[in-house]
């Protein structure tokens, strides 16, 4: 809460988030390096992306539960591209109670090997199958390099982790999750973002194939913002994750795992924030309206508060999410300008002439400016204001979506698409090895983000290595 | 799910209650000694509870946070009462990301030195204050003798911090908060709570004052359900959370903690519980009714299902929780115990015979056989459903509060006094000194449970040493 300016978003992207974060109290340092406090009002989002997601995995059948923080060391060593990418990340537990530990513990940095344990020994049969739990926990990871949101020691996410009897259904599970994802995306947090596959090298450390859905920041890189992991047979097979099927066989489970993190704060800010701060999606906003009577005197106050408590009481009727900015001793321009920085999509300002006048002012905080204010009746507020959060919620969306089609690239040579991944995605053709992705990586810092599940435009050559190529692939710097 | 009886709850309280914690698919043990998984249907209950709690919390304007789960060793060592009382139970993390840590972290035992680092740094003026955050979480307390739910290493809270600027307002938000706990525990949980001070040796480590609602569990031991503490100024000094005071002074802040956890599910189970299994209460219940269509052959089962399909969407539509057991291969009475196991309060039972006559059997969990069951029209079932919902939970609060005051003795001497806590409470004059407190306990393992906020009965003589004693106290073995 300050009335500095933010650092300028297309001078310092990157100060800007760091700033904006700390500025809008959305989270802080913690004392620990590279941990984070999630502060009120990021929980505050967080606790609606959880909501938007939580009423999607139920409503396709999956119920929540709780493992434990704690995981025996050797359980992480049991599958072996799993502790291969894990094992150097592990936060290690060596004391407990006072005493040296006979076997070290870790924290989970992932669940699948407790869970893959505890499903060993709850299924049994073909009647147990499908399991559908997820989880909303944390997890630790011991990062170098870290930013708030982005990449921290600790993070929260969701964790579901499921098993089914045939392969079919196992990839069914992987892309209905990744589907989720996308329209959590889309219809609440209005980020556009691209699915599809991971390459070998970048797929999570233990699964067949991980789908990803893609999103592009405002600086034109690319955020991955939620994986969804088709696990084959492999954590079955390391932990004994076994059914008899219906004719008395034996067969080991296909599993999968997904997640989607507090990460997702991080692309939400820098999808849709300004120079003047952040700028909330008005579903998932904690506040998606922000009231500030203006008055000068006691006189002015009466009525003008009086017709405030009013507004607000209609709001909170029609299940708008308001807040009513009563502080004394601030000025409306601060307030203003501090509700700005915290992204509230829409400001009703109140004064002594609105009242008499029987109207408010409607400010929009994705239209800066005269352009955004409205001024509406008192009568009615609640259905004009509705309206105008849905306005908000798509202009928000397609100005994403603009900003991504006229930062995304069809390279015609190698030669253009260096120049493209400087400024955002460039969508070209490529052979599928991992030398010329590991090549393009050296030589431009840009990774392969995914192969898109929708594809056009058929068969080409590799942009790099001219070889034959079937599909095409995102590739960009990345977060 | 199984076949098998329960141990008998008279005959052996513990075992039943082991036993009905697995079979109930309420939690399970996990790999790591002491720790334990909550599993899907014990989670819904949780998420009930939470839920309960979370809206009291919001209408009191708390909000909630996310503080790190890492804490560096040194700040469990600032505040000299608390570090006594948690240095021994620390998991302590030595290693992170391959290397050797310089400081230690240790796991939170409960988050009051983070928390009041980071308010050090939130609150400069009496204009922040005050602070009031919760937040729901883990944390992990190296326990020796463990029990699902009652005694983990890891369990699963909410933990409440603020800061204010004067005494009475951090004394009167321990007390609201008290008032919370028993409110929810009244009417959601509908156990008898006896709200209460704790004596100085069984209070936080680091409070001024603990207050406690105690329960009576269905064996007579008492249980601490839920506990607020008034911190005084202890951690405010100990991280110098300040704030200037209106005339520019610098003073320190008067903070405040508060936690319910997992073992308040431990409650539900040892209150209500009998020999079928559990019985939920029907505010928490994940499902408040199980329906059971019954049919033997495929022209019985089309209008039986469609009657079911009907009936269920007329409960869903009352917004009560309905599970309609459509699973094949289950005989209609292995069905029927296996939902009395788990506890759900109300069971619709719907055959042939029963579509014809447009009726269904209401069978209440809390009263077995006939005298349980009614029978009702299809027409209007819903406000029948919610009517007896609403008479369950009535009933079982009853009952409740029935066996707590029937094992409630004021005793007339200590050789009185000693049969009475064989048996439940006995609430008995105290003089207040920690060496009778102490004696007592050595002498008949009752520990003094709470000074009831309530009193009655005025002045007195101990119990114990005969000297004079102003409060009774509830003294009694505890979990």
């Amino acid at each position: 809460m300050s009335d500095l300016k933010l650092p300028s978003r297309s001078e310092d992207f990157s100060e800007w988030y760091n700033q904006l974060v700390l500025r809008a109290e959305l989270a802080d340092y913690a004392p620990v390096r590279g941990c984070m406090i999630v502060r009120p009002y990021g929980w505050a989002l967080w606790e609606n992306i959880t909501a938007a997601l939580d009423r999607r995995f139920k409503a396709t059948g999956h119920v929540n539960a709780a493992f434990p923080l704690l995981i025996p060391k050797s359980f992480i060593e049991r599958e072996k591209s799993h502790v291969e990418g894990f094992a150097p990340e592990l936060a290690v537990v060596t004391i407990g109670g006072g005493e040296k530990l006979e076997e070290p513990l870790v924290i989970r940095p992932t669940s699948e090997t407790i869970i893959g344990h505890a499903y060993a020994k709850w299924i049994q049969s073909y009647r147990d199958l499908p399991v559908l739990i997820n989880q909303w926990n944390s997890v630790v990871r011991w990062e170098l390099r870290t930013k708030l949101f982005l990449r921290t020691l600790e993070f929260f996410w969701q964790e579901g982790h499921t098993a089914h009897a045939t392969a079919e259904e196992g990839e069914a599970e992987t892309r209905q999750m990744l589907d989720i994802y996308a329209d959590m995306a889309v219809r609440d947090a209005a980020i556009p973002v691209i699915p599809g596959r991971k390459s070998d090298s970048e797929k999570f450390a233990g699964a067949d194939i991980t789908y990803a859905i893609e999103a592009m920041m405002g600086d034109g890189k690319a955020l991955q913002a939620g994986t969804s992991h088709n696990l084959g047979q492999n954590f079955a097979k390391a932990f004994e994750i076994r059914y008899l099927d219906k004719n008395g066989q034996l067969q080991f489970c296909w599993t999968t795992s997904w997640g989607l993190s507090t990460r997702f704060i991080g692309a939400i800010i820098m999808v849709h924030g300004d120079d003047q701060g952040l700028i909330m999606p008005p579903r998932l906003a904690p506040f998606q309206v922000v009231l500030v009577p203006i008055f000068k005197s006691d006189e002015e106050k009466t009525p003008v508060m009086e017709a405030a408590r009013k507004i607000r009481s209609e709001l909170v009727a029609a299940d708008i999410r308001v807040k009513m900015d009563e502080r004394e001793g601030f000025s409306p321009g601060f307030k203003f300008n501090d509700w700005e920085m915290r992204g509230v999509p829409l400001r009703i300002e109140l004064g002594p002439k609105d009242v008499a006048k029987g109207s408010a002012v409607l400010a929009r905080r994705d239209r800066p400016g005269k352009e955004g204010k409205s001024f509406v009746p008192q009568a009615g507020i609640a259905d004009a204001v509705s309206k105008l959060l849905a306005e908000i919620q798509q202009a928000l969306y397609d100005r994403a979506l603009k900003t991504r089609e006229s930062n995304t690239f069809e390279p015609k040579d190698y030669g253009e698409f260096k120049t493209a991944v400087e400024r955002g995605f460039a969508r070209s053709h490529w052979c599928g090895s991992a030398d010329c992705e590991a090549k393009i990586k050296a030589d431009t810092k840009a990774t392969m983000r995914c192969i898109p599940l929708e594809q056009s435009g058929g068969d080409g050559k590799c942009i790099f290595c001219g070889q034959a190529a079937k599909d095409k692939a995102i590739f960009a710097r990345a977060y």
